[in-house]
């Protein structure tokens, strides 16, 4: 029975565990779920402690944006030495822009898990980009900043912070490819079907051939990010014949 | 002869011995001093590493910055459960604003230390702030977040940090204290002197006293503080006898 009982429970339905939903999007072991609770709730529940103080994600979204702001700070830093203050600060407000933290919590689906008494279509635009921060105030609450800053990195740096692509030397990659496969009459195609697996986000995989060889592959949450991924992988792979 | 190199080498002249001046400073051992090295070395010796990358406390501003406003948002988030995200934020604003990061620096005679071209006269007002923040900036790449965050407890939110003053429910303890003495016809005198002891700083110390009998002493940087600190200690103390 307890067998059968295992394999039901490893794989929750949507929102039936909020522990394994947390450690999917985390990558990591929640330890005092009350944090996440809070960064999940909306204000539209009117939910209060014993001292009568609101819990709702929005004082969360001011550590986590501190949080946030830390991390992207040291990360540029180390990354880029010969950036002086101007330049590192017009940075990191391209990586925690707006635009860009909606398109994070977009990603991760944050939305689905918010407890709220109003219907999520009458939440604003922001809503995905104050959960993200919520949600790394959270962090920062239950496993310090050692962990927060593993989080950013896994969720934000490593997949987006490209320091050629912020600078705007590279628009994008995809667009490099094209113009370079025109420029010496090559055949290219990128090939993008549906490849979520076992994760709890929907995925994209994509197939990039060149004069039908595959030069490179790639998966993201999004078709735009997995062709742009594969764009970068065959861009550096070609480079040495680019040049 | 090694033991009375010990009581030699045990109170460095000032600058002399650079890891002691930063051990009164810290509070705690650095370990790499090469950062910490850079955070007092101003533009104007136009130093510069094998890459050709500018070498100067500029750059660690901008990590300093980053480290201090997390650090004080994740202190105000736990110390105000009933504040919310834009009380916080007001909060923060308060604690460092340019004219409190440059009290913080002149405090700890950040400037003594800095190896420049042109003469320290001419340095801007904000100067002392600057220091302060690269300074934390160089603690950070030094010995990580929680180093630079004991420091910024020990050297800001500990001694600094009164969220009844900052909200400017109590302006000044002594003027509160002043105001009672007034009201219940009592004499009061502060006795200040310079206590600088084994401290790098001066430092001084005084003496409240109300109707001569020393209700209360304290011991700080300058004589202002110093007053208020004893002050803050005078009035809580009598708090039960003044409701």
């Amino acid at each position: 029975m307890s067998v059968i009982r295992n394999i039901l429970n490893s794989r929750p339905s949507k929102g039936g565990n909020f522990f394994n939903t947390l450690y999917k999007i985390l990558g990591f072991k929640p330890k005092n779920l009350s944090h996440y609770k809070k960064a999940f709730t909306h204000r539209s529940l009117n939910k209060k402690d014993e001292e009568g103080n609101a819990i709702n994600f929005e004082r969360m979204e001011f550590l986590g944006d501190a949080m946030l702001s830390a991390v992207i700070a040291s990360h540029l830093f180390k990354a880029v030495p010969g950036g002086n203050e101007g330049y590192l600060t017009k940075m990191r407000s391209k990586v925690v822009s707006r635009k860009h933290l909606n398109e994070l919590g977009k990603d991760l689906n944050l939305i689905a898990h918010v407890q709220t008494n109003i219907p999520k279509e009458q939440f604003g635009v922001n809503i995905h980009g104050n959960l993200f921060e919520a949600l790394i105030g959270a962090i920062y609450l239950d496993r310090g900043y050692k962990y927060c800053r593993k989080f950013i990195f896994d969720r934000v740096i490593d997949p987006y912070v490209d320091i050629e692509q912020l600078e705007g030397k590279v628009i994008s990659y995809k667009s490099l490819l094209i113009e370079w496969c025109q420029k010496e009459k090559k055949e290219f195609n990128y090939e993008v079907y549906e490849d979520t697996g076992n994760d709890e986000l929907k995925h994209f995989a994509v197939k990039l051939r060149i004069d039908d060889r595959v030069v490179a592959k790639a998966r993201a949450t999004s078709k735009k990010k997995a062709e742009e991924k594969a764009s970068k992988r065959a861009y550096y792979a070609l480079q040495s014949k680019i040049e």
